[in-house]
């Protein structure tokens, strides 16, 4: 187990932010944040924990849903002050049953020079798809 | 334009966490800070401005490397206390000169049962790529 947690830099509260991304799509499902116990934990068990600043106590993401997250990959950043973490996510990662909590749109552009379909609108079943109806 | 910012909710020191994503690869490329000035600042110029921390003043992304972002979407998550921004990043997101600040990798399971190369290993252009090869 390549790990090394001795240079990570918590915050004042011992926290640090952890964002989840799904493994498979890419997706950024959610932000939520570790202190060293609960990061201990997450390796530990390779399932995602955090520490929940309202409740003041560690969670386990799925704990009572179900919707667990499976760790694939954890990274840090050139600050070493920010995690990434890429899940296998079972079921939805949001709380209120969306698949990523940052559903909501805050800002778009009013004017774009982009393509009407961008290369990240292309999922590998998307060109699948349109390929069976080809071949 | 599509905008309200008043239920956003900064913290104690008027920041929120702001996880910028490439909006092509969908790579997660950095995290930084945004007050409320910030964002407003991100909108008006429709490139990134971020609250650094350590020298307490706003800060424009590339403004000496060049290596800017374009803001194609802003999304914020269930608590209303975290931004999502896909941009079009121009060079490479990182200081240190790597496309992601994550390029650190902390851990990886000793086992896992995944299928050799995982879905998100292919991306559009290594279909298309393996495609050309066969047709």
């Amino acid at each position: 187990m390549n790990l090394d947690l001795k240079n990570l830099k918590f915050d004042a509260n011992g926290l640090m932010p952890a964002v989840i991304q799904d493994a498979h799509t890419g997706a950024v499902l959610m932000l939520a944040y570790m202190n060293q116990e609960s990061l201990e934990k997450t390796i530990a068990t390779g399932l995602t924990w955090f520490y929940s600043r309202s409740r003041q106590r560690l969670w386990n993401k799925g704990e009572t849903s179900g919707h667990i997250q499976k760790v694939r990959e954890i990274y840090f950043d050139c600050d070493a002050d920010t995690l990434l973490v890429k899940v296998e996510q079972v079921g939805v990662a949001c709380h209120e049953g969306s698949y990523s909590c940052f559903s909501r749109k805050l800002y778009v552009p009013e004017q774009t020079n982009l393509e009407p379909a961008a290369v990240s609108d292309f999922t590998p079943a998307v060109i699948l798809n349109e390929l069976y109806g080809v071949i």
